[in-house]
C-alpha cells in the first residue's frame, strides 16, 4: 500500500547519454544498480520508495558542478543525499532523476578554534564533526535525532535538544558554497559573526531542502565546552505540570541548554530500548552548562520549579558517562519507540507553537490520542514549544494510515489556529505540503515559488517538494 | 559638492494623476512640500540630499497596500522611512518617486510576556517598545546607536552593543508581515520560536533594505531582564591589548552582554560630549547579565583577563544611574565624535571581521588613520569583530572626501582579505555597492538580483539601492 501523497508530475526521461558522460566524468563512482537506487530512493518517512534512476557520488564541489551541468543539459532532476534521515520524504524521486550522493564528502576543511568556526563538507555527520573536534575544547550542539550530515541539516533547518539555549541551523550557520542550477559556484557568506551585506542568501539555502542549490560546504558556529554540565531527570503528575516547569523556567531567564519532555508511553519505550527503569510517567530530562557555581545555581532553581509544578523522582546524573547514558537512551527514542510495535513505520509529527500555548496544545493531542487505537508515544523539545507524536502504523493497513493522517491533521491544524508551525525542525519534504499553504497562505508560498523559478528556471532541483511548482501563478 | 555615489538611471516621471489619486486616499497625509521632502531626502550619510517628489504618511497595512498599488499603477519608486538614521544613503530619492514614511505607524500590537514576543508597527522605535516593556520584567536588546525603527532595523539587519550576547535583526525577528511589489500582503512567519515551514521568507526580507517589499508589522523575539547587572569601564595600553583580553572573553563562554572598544581618540570626543573624565587612551566598556552569583563570577574573570592584557583603572558602575550615563555616554559616541570637527559630516566605516583577525585588522588600520590629516576616531563592537571608524571630512573639500573614501576602500578590502564582511550592521545602501561585489562575487550578486526581479519585477521598491539591476544578466 502506498502511503498517500501529493500528486506530482509525470517520471522525466533519463537518457542513456547523461549516463554515459555521468560515467566518463565519475567512473565507478555513478551506478544504476537496483541495490543502490533502492538505498537512496528511500527515507525514514512513512513513504513507500520511489527510486532515482541512477546514483553519483561526488567527492568535490567542482565534480557537482559539472554533474549539475550535464543533469541542466538533459532536464534530469537532482536529489541531493547526505545521511538519508529525512522524515518527510525529501529524497524520494518522485519524478525520477539522479540521486546526488554527498556522503563522500564528508572532510573538515578547517577548524578555526579562536574563532569558534568550522568550515566542513556537506557529507560529514554531526557525531563526526564533533569527534573532530575533540581536542579544541569547542563543540558544535546542533542535535537532531539521527547522526545527520550537515549538508541534510542546513536543508532542513535542523534542530534537536540543545536548540533552546544554541539555536538552529538558521542562527548556526555562517557561509555556504553552494553550486547553483546553470553549475554556478558561489559563496553566501563569510566567517564574520554578523554582516548586513545585501540579502541574506546563506538564510535562502538553509531550509530550501535541496530546492534551490547544492550545498557543498558550510561554515557554522561552535561554542566553548562548557566548565561545568550537569544533567537530571524529573517525573511529573502530568504533561501539564511539566510544561508549567518549563514556561516558568524561560521566563526566569534560566539559560538552561536543554529541556526535554518525554511522555509516559515514550519513557516505557526507552526503557526497553536502553534497559534503564524510568517510572512511566511524564519526565523531563534537563541539562546544565555553565561554570560550576552557574550550573549548581541554574540546577537549584529548575529543581525548585519542578517540585512547585509536582515534580518528584529528580535524579542527577552529573557523570559524564551517566549523563552520556542519559542522553543517549533519549536519542535513540525514535527507534526504541518504532519497536513498541513490531513491523511499523511511524508517521512523526513536528509542531511547534507559542510556549504559552504547549500545555494546551499538548493536552488537546493527548485526547485525540486516547481517542485513537494506535500507540502514539510523545517526545518534545519543551523549551521551543515543540513536540514529536509518532504515530505507529502499519504500513499494509489502510485504515491505520488514515487514521494517522486523521490524527497528523488535527495536530497540525491546531498548532497553526495557535500561531505556531506545522514543522519545528523536520521540514515539508512531500508530507507537509498541503499544511505548508495552510500556515503562509498561497500568496506567500507564491513568493516561495517564484524564488525557486528564479534560481532554479527548470525545476532541477529537488522537484516536487515543499509546494507544487505548477500551481505556480 | 556631492559625494561621489554610484551611477543610476534617469529620474522616473512622477505624474500628477498619482498625486491626486494619493491625496484623494490620503488627504493631508501626502505632501509634496519643500521642507517635508527636504526632511525626506537624507539621512546620516555623507550624501547630498536627493528629494523624493512627495511623501506620504502611512497609518496601516492596507494604506501601504494601496499606496503600492497605486505607485506600481504609475510605475514610481517607493521608499520606506522610518526614523531617517540610516548611515549609507538607503534614504535618498536617486531616482526620485514617493517616500513612504511608517512613523506614525508606532503601535506596539501585542506583547506576548509568555512567549517572550512582541509584535510591532514598523515606525516604532527601539527606545519606546522597551518603554513599552517596562512593567513586563522584559526588554527589547538590539540598540544601535540611534533610536531608529524596528522596520528600519529590520531592513538594514540592525545590531548594536548587545549583540555579542543577544544577536542581531536575522536572530531576532520572528515574523513580518510585509505588502509586495503587487500590493498583496503577506506574513512571512508565525510566534513558533523555530520552524522548518519553506523558504525563510523573514530573512529574505530582514537586511533587504526596502528594495523588496514594505513591513508593516514586525514580530521580534524579547527577552528577561536579567536579575543583576553590572557594567565596568577599563583603560589598556594599547588597542592590541583590549583586543587580546575581549578575544579571550569571548574563547572560555563568558557570557558577556556587552564589550565595547572606544580608542583613545573617541574618548576624548566622549569625555567632551558628555562630561565624563575617563583616561584618554584604548578602553574597554563592559556589561554583564545574569543572577547576582554568575555576574559577579563573570565579572571577576574578566577583570583578571583585563589585568593580564594590561588593563588598569577598573573602574564599576553597578548603580543603575551610573550604568545609564556610561552607556548613554557610548550610544552618543557618533554625535560626540561629529563634534570633534565642526561642520563635518562623517564617512563612517563598518567593517566585520573574524574575531581572530580583529586586532591585526585594527592595528593595520590605526597606521592607515596616523598616516591621514584627518581625525578618524574608532569604536567597536569587538566581540563580534566589528568597528566603526568615523572619517570626519569638511563636505566642502574634494581633497577631504577623496582622502575619506580612500581610506574606507583600504579598510574594506582589508577586511573582505581577513574573510570579513564589508559591513556588519549599516547595510550596503549607496555606499558600499562596489565593495558588496567584491565581497560576494558577481554570480552571487546575480543570484540577489534574480530574487529581486522575482519579487519586485518593476523595481518599485527603492531602486539604486544594494546592487546595479542594469547589470542584471
Amino acid at each position: 500500500m502506498n502511503h498517500p501523497h501529493p500528486p506530482f508530475g509525470a517520471k522525466r526521461p533519463f537518457p542513456d547519454a547523461l549516463l554515459t558522460e555521468l560515467q566518463s566524468l565519475l567512473g565507478e563512482r555513478v551506478s544504476t544498480k537496483d541495490a543502490v537506487r533502492e538505498h537512496h530512493g528511500r527515507d525514514e518517512s512513512p513513504f513507500d520508495p520511489m527510486l532515482p534512476d541512477a546514483v553519483a557520488f561526488a567527492h568535490s564541489t567542482d565534480e557537482v558542478a559539472q554533474i549539475v551541468k550535464l543533469c541542466g543539459k538533459y532536464n534530469v532532476p537532482i536529489i541531493p543525499y547526505g545521511a538519508g534521515s529525512s522524515l518527510e520524504g525529501h529524497l524520494l524521486a518522485v519524478v525520477g532523476g539522479l540521486s546526488l550522493d554527498l556522503s563522500e564528502m564528508n572532510q573538515v576543511v578547517s577548524i578555526n578554534a579562536e574563532d569558534l568556526t568550522a568550515t566542513v563538507q556537506p557529507g560529514l555527520s554531526r557525531k563526526a564533526l564533533n569527534e573532530a573536534l575533540r581536542d579544541t575544547g569547542l563543540f558544535f550542539p546542533i542535535d537532531p535525532g539521527a547522526d545527520a550530515s550537515i549538508g541534510g541539516m542546513c536543508a532542513t533547518r535542523a534542530s534537536g535538544t540543545n536548540a533552546v539555549r544554541y539555536g538552529t541551523m538558521r542562527e548556526n550557520v555562517l557561509a555556504l558554497t553552494v553550486v547553483l542550477a546553470d553549475g554556478r559556484v558561489i559563496k553566501t557568506g563569510t566567517r564574520a559573526r554578523k554582516s548586513s551585506a545585501g540579502y541574506d542568501l546563506t538564510r535562502v539555502f538553509v531550509g530550501s531542502e535541496g530546492t534551490l542549490g547544492i550545498i557543498t560546504e558550510a561554515t557554522v558556529r561552535l561554542y566553548p565546552q562548557p566548565e561545568a554540565v550537569s544533567a537530571a531527570i524529573c517525573a511529573f503528575p502530568s504533561m501539564g505540570d511539566a510544561v508549567n516547569c518549563v514556561i516558568q523556567t524561560i521566563q526566569l531567564g534560566v539559560p538552561i541548554a536543554r529541556v526535554e519532555f518525554v511522555d509516559a508511553l515514550a519513557v516505557r519505550a526507552i526503557n526497553r530500548h536502553s534497559k534503564l527503569t524510568l517510572p512511566e510517567t511524564p519526565t523531563l530530562f534537563f541539562e546544565f552548562h555553565g561554570s560550576e557555581n552557574g550550573v549548581a545555581e541554574q540546577a537549584e532553581t529548575v529543581q525548585s520549579l519542578a517540585a512547585d509544578n509536582g515534580g518528584h523522582n529528580f535524579e542527577w546524573a552529573t557523570r559524564t558517562e551517566d549523563r552520556n547514558r542519559m542522553w543517549s537512551a533519549r536519542h535513540s527514542a525514535y527507534f526504541a519507540m518504532l519497536q513498541l510495535k513490531p513491523g511499523c513505520r511511524a508517521v512523526t509529527t513536528d509542531v511547534c507553537v507559542p510556549i504559552s500555548r504547549l500545555a494546551e496544545c499538548v493536552a488537546e493531542t493527548e485526547a485525540d490520542l486516547q481517542a485513537s487505537s494506535l500507540p502514539c508515544p510523545i517526545v518534545g523539545h519543551v523549551g521551543d514549544g515543540n513536540f514529536h507524536v509518532a504515530i505507529l502504523i502499519d504500513p499494509d493497513k489502510p485504515a491505520e494510515i488514515e487514521e494517522a493522517e486523521r490524527i497528523n491533521q488535527r495536530i497540525v491544524e491546531r498548532a497553526i489556529r495557535m500561531d505556531g508551525t506545522c514543522t519545528g525542525e523536520h521540514g515539508i519534504g512531500l508530507h507537509k505540503m498541503t499544511f505548508l499553504v495552510t500556515e503562509h497562505g498561497e500568496d506567500a508560498i507564491d513568493v516561495m515559488r517564484s524564488i525557486k523559478a528564479a534560481l532554479d528556471p527548470h525545476n532541477l532541483f529537488n522537484p516536487g517538494k515543499i509546494f507544487d511548482m505548477r500551481a505556480a501563478s
